[in-house]
């Protein structure tokens, strides 16, 4: 028999926002697997790090962060083979995820590359976009309000239109772009609040016009036009 | 010393996605207040019901559906008070929120009556959001995807533009409108997956077109335009 695939959403950071199943399905883990970027420590394993059993097999994923992707495919490959080894053993295998899995996850390549060879199930997590937004007490959607996600990447004529649409706009993966994205806003009349590292230690919640320009990777924007009092 | 009110999210049904920081908060709360819709049960309650400690005092604010906002506002204008006279005895108290309560969740109109007078912490959950696309194995976003979540009850011409700018759509409230966004997804050449009550026992997913019109409340449609096979 074939072990399971658990894709397991870890939340934004703060262990206390692991989910109970999330927390269980870890702790009684015998094959644990987690991505770090560009060689640096894995965001996900300290996420979960009280929780992993001592002696549990690791699989660790080393993605390079590059335009090319190529690397990066290479190191889903390698790793989607090594899962799939401890799969086909009869063993379960709990992928840690920051966040939610399918939002802006790495966890949707091995997705790509395991279904329909194995069983995977998906425990769904907190996500950045709802702890940016209690961090930063601002209330994101209501009654018939649209809420449009753009990663901060995109071109700004991309971002216009869907900034002029949304009755509530999350800007994920400011990173670099900050000082673009910044101006956009301003060009179009919008105050928005900049988040980063959301229920961390070292989270910092400001006005966009306060923030510094080198924005790290894990970061946000969060504008709610806020028509409606709620009362 | 007035107490603090905790906004807690308890995640889309099943307790065991309620994350460790709200199972805490509940499990040690003295007050616990919810929301009840139109004389029925409390979803928010039934969801933590095996943390609340007996003896707790419960504030229960039923709410009325109805498209006149008054009857509501007077609902919360009460339960707001209630919560108001306790913090002020120096209790905390602990809200319970179905999925986040910053989306799409009636904490925010606690909140707008609260903030300000009294501390208040938004603790954040897992939304239907994620739990969907985690039930239908469905990845939502990835790389430079934009996301456009919108409530069903928006009428044809609000939906379309978005329909056609989203990579990733999230329609939610789908209820009585089935029939007519089904209509409109299908005039737009969009295939949708259609969620009921994800996580709970009674979870249902179909293609959109398999599933009956007399949705509940509590479903969602999700259609990923899926240009990017992830590998």
């Amino acid at each position: 028999m074939t072990g399971t695939l658990f894709g397991v959403g870890l939340g934004p950071g703060d262990p206390d926002l692991i989910t109970r199943r999330a927390a269980r399905l870890i702790e009684a883990a015998t094959h644990v697997a987690y991505p770090s970027l560009a060689g640096g420590e894995s965001f996900a394993r300290s996420i979960a790090a009280d929780l992993i059993p001592n002696g549990a097999t690791e699989i660790r994923m080393d993605v390079p962060m590059s335009r090319n992707r190529a690397p990066a495919q290479a190191a889903y490959d390698a790793g989607a083979a090594q899962i799939a080894d401890a799969l086909t053993q009869g063993n379960d295998v709990v992928c840690l995820c920051e966040g939610d899995p399918f939002f802006y996850g790495s966890f949707m390549y091995l997705f790509a590359r395991l279904k329909g060879r194995f069983a995977v199930e998906v425990v769904p997590g907190v996500t950045s976009l709802t702890a940016c937004a209690a961090a930063a007490a601002m209330p994101l959607t209501a009654r018939n309000e649209v809420m449009i996600v753009l990663p901060g990447p995109l071109p700004d004529d991309a971002l216009r239109d869907h900034l002029r649409a949304a009755d509530t706009l999350v800007v994920m993966k400011v990173g670099r772009h900050l000082p673009r994205l910044r101006a956009l806003l301003e060009s179009e009349g919008l105050a928005g609040t900049y988040i980063e590292r959301a229920t961390l230690g070292s989270q910092l919640v400001l006005p966009l016009q306060d923030a510094l320009d080198d924005a790290p990777y894990f970061s946000m924007i969060l504008v709610t036009k806020g028509a409606d009092p709620w009362l």
